[in-house]
């Protein structure tokens, strides 16, 4: 629009240069000024912050990042800038994948890897992020469109295609393998894939590409009647894969594409899917940036705001020929990982004697307060608060170190018979 | 602009008649071709839905809310077109906010008041939904941009103002007091009122109003280092209100614009306020909509994901005035209360003996799997399938029965003394 309206002021000013009349002239200054006055209209309207080159901690209302760095000042990352170091791809660009890319596109990662074959449609505006002047584009391109103009220093790939049929498969496990934007990376060119699709067959599809490329993933779903949902870390060899432990209740069978024809349309809210995303994305900063917990397998349940956790070990009867393989992989290297991280718990045993000094530099004088054990990284500061400000309500963070209540149901079920027996017991009662 | 391109336009083809020249025409037809070529393509960026009369829940790709109409087809929700009678207040269109704000547009509430008087900075872009090319607006004039575009059939009011000062607080008030949307309502003309604000101050204020009203609201909040947050609901009278629980930490006095001023910030993450905003959203839909159960109190740590809950009763020796007066006429309309929840707690156990046809319209062919007992209203749903739609994983309603486990550390804390005590004993570990 910006190189139309450019044309236009040419044009006119050759048209005001052959024109003798006066008065006709002046028409033409008048038009003019018009499309100037258009032009700049455009322009603000287009306005895109600039790249920037290095994140900044700086505390000015012009700086993006300023948020984010204070991060690490707070004590929770050590290192937030090494964001930009990471590739993440995100699978189903839904309810669920387009909130989940925005998150990571304002945290400023690296690269994001798009993937979807389906069209914005009215249909979805009940769910964050399309707009419904989008509709009819494809959501990939709409995305890119949206996300571009929200943070234009991440690497935006799209790809426009379904994984599920061979063409796609082969393009996906390409643009998974590319190291273009880290050559230095080891084994797949991203360091983490989202699956976000809303069937079974697209997420076997996930599984099998993540398995043959030994790539750490996450999964996420939200239920059809759009009152739960879940996520979970799958790590090849090492944690259930997704056909380790099939469904509770199998597919039927019927094409979903059928029902849609059908009249019929499964439910979906903006609160349970953006919940959603925000549980797979903090869970994904987590393991990208080395803080907090990551959770191996997080439920929610909105009517009783329920949220089970729940830890899955592999299958040894796996159906799936690359997961039984990562799995004697895992088993080879297995003792010395043991005795590594064994050794490291050690050093940090004896570190957190002494627990004067966490940060050396402790601009924000941040101190624990009424705790005098169980001091450790980035949690300690949580309990803690700085001159100015204020912890309004007994926040969450006050429940953090509960002594004697379990609040999550964790079950490392040492093989997937006796996690079956334990969910269908609770199912049944 | 649309306006100022068909000025343009008319403005052309009176120059056009003035014209002698044949080859001059020919110039002035190109450029009017041209402006007719950029009027079309503004009016395609800005194409809005038109207004919808009522909602349908027909599966069509143009409907945007078959998908929330589908929610009373899965027994979820009674009456969803309700929706459209409500008025929900957002007080402060920040990080938390904004999100809630098109969460409840997305979900086609009634009407929303927005209050703000802060204006869109870059600082905000690592938080969901303003845009860079907002910068320098007000954070409501940016969102009704934003929100009239989603969805045109909410009525949107926005009030530009600082409800901490008096001049504030008194439109505020009788904004609150409106009842032009709904004349039929008793008491304040809104249904609810939350709290997104980021200061002990402003919360003080919104508790100030709604206890004056007899308003029922929601509070929200997210720590200062950005990895929790909590939602809480407060009816005046009925539980305790922000000032019949102080913070325990209490705010030292220093004002928060002099921290920004020295070059500190709080961090914060488009997923923790992303979350809460779900969560807020989630309970304000179950309360308007009454599905599932309202939560008092739902707390999130990020770090451990950890989501606490509680209860807190009102404080009898609370400070504010207007809340024990709440609180005196609480107890009186008590015993009348408990009566009538008594008979109908006795009339839903009497009808949920016969489980067989829960729902007269069961298109979706709904059972109960492997759960003989124990069914009532719309969670009976949830732990079943239909043809042709598939679990995918073990989901969270999986878990949603579970016998012995108490996932959730809720405290009916007869008074705020015993509260306190435990809430220290849980800090002090």
């Amino acid at each position: 629009m910006e190189a139309e309206l450019k044309g236009l002021l040419s044009e006119l000013h050759s048209l005001k240069d052959s024109m003798p009349d006066p008065s006709q002239k002046d028409l033409i200054d008048k038009i003019q000024s018009r499309v100037e006055h258009l032009s700049a209209a455009e322009k603000k309207a287009n306005a895109q912050r600039s790249k920037i080159k290095d994140m900044s901690a700086e505390v000015v209302d012009s700086n993006p990042y300023s948020r984010l760095m204070a991060l690490q000042r707070m004590g929770i990352v050590d290192n937030y800038e090494r964001i930009r170091e990471f590739s993440v791809a995100i699978v189903g660009i839904g309810g669920v994948g387009s909130v989940a890319a925005e998150m990571l596109t304002r945290c400023g990662i690296g690269r994001l890897l798009l993937y979807d074959y389906d069209k914005v449609e009215l249909a979805n505006m009940n769910r964050l992020f399309f707009r419904p002047d989008q509709a009819g584009m494809t959501k990939t391109d709409a995305a890119v469109q949206t996300l571009s103009g929200i943070n234009p220093d991440v690497v935006l790939e799209s790809y426009t295609l379904n994984i599920t049929t061979v063409q796609g498969f082969e393009t996906f496990m390409s643009s998974l393998t590319n190291k273009s934007f880290r050559p230095d990376k080891e084994r797949s060119g991203v360091d983490l894939v989202l699956s976000c699709v809303d069937n079974y067959e697209a997420r076997m599809v996930v599984n099998q590409a993540c398995n043959e490329l030994n790539q750490t993933w996450m999964e996420s779903g939200v239920s059809e009647n759009a009152v739960s949902g879940h996520i979970q870390l799958l790590v090849p060899g090492e944690t259930a894969c997704f056909a380790c432990a099939p469904p509770l209740v199998v597919a039927s069978g019927v094409d979903e594409r059928t029902l849609k024809r059908e009249g019929v349309c499964a439910a979906s809210l903006p609160t349970t899917m953006g919940i959603v995303a925000g549980l797979l994305v903090q869970n994904t900063l987590k393991y990208l940036l080395k803080f907090g917990t990551v959770t191996p397998y997080l439920g929610y349940n909105a009517l009783k705001d329920y949220f089970p956790t729940m830890e899955m070990k592999p299958n040894p009867q796996c159906s799936n020929a690359a997961c039984l393989e990562r799995q004697k992989e895992y088993m080879l290297v297995k003792p010395a990982r043991d005795a590594a991280a064994a050794a490291k718990a050690k050093i940090e045993a004896e570190e957190s004697v002494e627990p004067e000094c966490l940060h050396d530099d402790n601009e924000w004088n941040i101190s624990v307060v009424g705790d005098d054990d169980d001091v450790q990284g980035s949690d300690a500061t949580s309990g803690a608060i700085t001159e100015g400000l204020v912890h309004e309500l007994p926040s969450a963070d006050a429940f953090q170190q509960p002594p004697a209540v379990k609040e999550t149901t964790t079950t490392p079920a040492d093989d997937l018979d006796e996690l079956r027996k334990q969910l269908e017991a609770l199912n049944a009662d």
